[in-house]
């Protein structure tokens, strides 16, 4: 038995619920681009960036998790195919980093910062497109790989996953 | 859009990382019922009852979700298709019931106890093969609802998710 | 310095927010005899089995923490002399008892049952004042303490502390 | 009865388990600072500036809770009156942002950074002592009260609570 072909290969996308019009262009694209390669996408499963990215890896018959913070599997965004209710509220957003071998961060507010903080203290491979930048009182800049497009940040992604770019 | 055809079906399978030889055979065979009708299982992601149940379903070409107490997706058994690390320790066990449509609890000890416990807490179905009885100090008895084989509790939840059995 | 005079005593005090009135008395003669000897009480902070056992502490000049599911102070008892609020809706009820030295299960619905799991579980030494019965499909029972009075419980927890009778 | 009075006032307050010789002045200051104001402190538990505020607040005979990652106790540093263990590793800085009415950020790494995200999307007062700064891709920075001594930092604290400076 072969365990890695097996086993799935995950990426978390994180954003905002409300977004420009850009952000949600830019997340479809790197749901798609993801999702062309195989890869789960887990994210927050809401509305804004989380339901654009999943609707880009669902179009490209990918698939998209959405950990949600209630208990409701109705507040899910209708392009999660797996609605995964947790009730934690916004601690939720620990798991969606959790889950991730890499994140790649889409804009974002303040529930965006705390998964920046999270990925960064948990040492995962953290990509940002036109995200939070944030620095120490000594100057020195948090770890975030910033890239300009959505095909960086697929292909940064697949750099860390070790995959060949089809 | 169709969201129904999309949203995939989810039920958890809970139960111990040790267990009898005859609990693996049922929880295999739960496993495969369900992925047999296209469910997607979450379980707690390790050994006993999770592994067999993610191998049933595996094998079935089924989806297997584990939510697993570390941060390190290694700690997930080798059938598990999608690893997802909380590092929330036992409290992921209320994840797992958080995550299903219904429950089925096969044997168990004291963390499946907990989550039979958040099950019911949370309204959720839940079926019992050969798992923990439990009864106020009334005498009244927790809302289990106790079958005697795994075709049982597989047909039993297909009544609860209102999908035909094939 | 001597961090055994200064670090506080915690015994963590599960039950429903709806009682019987003799469960109340129980809580609240419960949480005057901890509160007697210098222990502090943490709960789920909301109304029945909880306000009472911190009732029985206030008045008695104790401490009582309350680990609420929302987000929101207000939710709080009024005998809860720190109120934590969590966000974490029924995960909390892992914190309530991963807090304690001890556990004391006092009547109690689902939510009860699945701290007298997560107590268990986590290896706490775990007392019941008519609160559930649970066996395994083998018939052995899990390993709560019973007793049958509110001294006897906080005589049984006081030598689980190693702390003497006043 | 009189809740007000018998309610405990709370500050969370926020740093690395390494820091600099001048965060830990700081952090004991700000304990001792609100400790002399009856406020009771939550912090993370272990050292560095959690152990400075600690010892602050114990030294001036205040109370500080230590919400810890794991599930033992000992982990708490010397300081802490309160220790409760919570299992939920990293996930635990969700709960010190919630639990205070506001919350004090001293220096920090990535842990401070994740727990600022999440002050600021709970809507919590956050005071800046040394620590992140953190903006969006507009350019626009978050929403972090900065100031420069740990006087002003309880001073700024005391008029967030509506409290009277000593």
């Amino acid at each position: 038995m072969n365990d890695e072909r097996l086993r799935m290969r995950i990426v978390s996308v994180i954003g905002s619920a409300t977004c420009t019009e850009k952000e949600r262009t830019h997340a479809e694209a790197i749901g798609a681009g993801l999702a062309k390669h195989g890869i789960v996408i887990v994210c927050g499963g809401r509305g804004g960036v989380m339901e654009a990215v999943c609707r880009g890896a669902q179009l490209r018959g990918g698939l998209a998790l959405g950990l949600l913070p209630s208990l409701d599997r109705e507040e899910a965004n209708p392009y999660v195919s797996l609605a995964l209710p947790t009730g934690l509220g916004q601690a939720r957003n620990v798991l969606v980093v959790a889950a991730g071998e890499a994140v790649i961060a889409i804009g974002g507010g303040y529930g965006t910062l705390s998964e920046i903080g999270f990925a960064l203290k948990l040492g995962k491979p953290l990509i940002g497109l036109g995200t939070w930048k944030a620095s120490r009182s000594d100057g020195s800049a948090a770890g975030i790989i910033e890239v300009g497009t959505p095909e960086e940040a697929v292909s940064a992604c697949l750099k860390i996953l070790g995959l060949t770019q089809l």
